[in-house]
């Protein structure tokens, strides 16, 4: 307890990873992991400020905070980072008309982006929706383009569900990037900007101090 | 001319690829590459060994010899070298028992293959059967393996079909690999033990004057 007490001085902040940190996911929307609804309460009512940061793509994050709300987590949806929110930030500043491969749970997100006469592919955690057919689309679309652009919501390797190991998007991001012969951007952890982007938000800047344990993955790093 | 013929002085065998070499697969079974039917022909009636060498692993070596001899070619299947019988003779080997993350016209060659209780997993070029759901099965059957062994029959990153490009074994190959942190054991070219048995097949020994510019994959080395 010393330990610890030692290494939070000085922390002003802490992130909060969210899927296999606060619940993991599966049949009728999934089941909290012990003691996490408590320790998010308690965090709440300390000096500390508290931001999620997830790298979840099947789910917008109303979808995604109306289930952790439902679970007993006291969170809203202006409390998180994500993925998709960013993606779609880049794609406005550089132009860019994605053809998404995505889940239908995420897709929300993305309403306010033109996707006429794609010029990059986005992709996300499609889980069933990682079809050959649709692989196949985004292959053939980012083989016709002069440059081809991959943005990845994530390269995570799998995510663990209440039935098992589910393969994550990292996973068909390497196959996309060995058929093109290219390389994906990844938006979303671990990419520096993707974390700079949750301090922003809330009011802090980087040091070391504000890294979290908690947010390390305890599935993918075990 | 001449220089062709200087650079054929001294050789005494041919290995020649088909997808992409004799014909183009698509609807229908594929058409013939102009002038290749001819050029089977005129090499048999030579004083040169001819042998096909192939990573096809969507179709057994049988339908496969059906549909290019309806196409016009003069082959029979002892003179075809392919990675399918060549990763069975691995697996009787070493006491392996696969799960097949195979496509159905493949699966007759693994008859006689005990697939029991697997211990490793053998993928292949499954098409539409790269399911989300198919390649879950396979990653979470090797993470589960104390040692996991995969087992790929080719690394092609995708093939030319009459009706475009298409996604070939080697990228979910690279998904597989990259999400349970694995390598694969490539069966099929670029393998030198694969190119060793085809030679051995001719009777003949590997010199640098037998590589055959007709090896050359068109489509994956534009």
């Amino acid at each position: 307890m010393a330990a610890w007490a030692k290494r939070l001085a000085g922390v002003r902040g802490v992130l909060l990873d969210i899927s296999g940190v606060l619940y993991d996911s599966g049949e009728g929307g999934g089941t909290p992991i012990d003691g996490s609804v408590e320790a998010v309460a308690r965090l709440k009512r300390s000096q500390l400020k508290v931001r999620f940061c997830t790298n979840e793509s099947q789910k917008s994050r109303g979808e995604l905070v109306r289930l952790l709300r439902r679970l007993g987590f006291d969170i809203s949806e202006d409390e998180v980072t994500a993925p998709a929110p960013a993606a779609c930030q880049i794609l406005k500043e550089r132009g860019l008309r994605p053809h998404l491969l995505i889940h239908d749970g995420v897709r929300p997100e993305f309403d306010q982006i033109d996707t006429s006469n794609p010029n990059c592919v986005v992709m996300a955690d499609a889980g069933d929706d990682f079809s050959y057919r649709n692989m196949n689309q985004a292959f053939q679309l980012l083989m016709e383009l002069e440059r081809p652009v991959l943005i990845s919501l994530g390269k995570g390797r799998y995510y663990k569900e209440t039935s098992g190991l589910m393969l994550d998007v990292g996973a068909y991001m390497k196959a996309l990037e060995y058929a093109c012969g290219i390389e994906a951007e990844v938006v979303g952890k671990p990419s520096p900007e993707f974390f700079r982007s949750a301090l922003q938000a809330m009011g802090l800047e980087a040091h070391q101090e504000l890294c979290s344990p908690l947010l390390e993955d305890r599935v993918q790093k075990p």
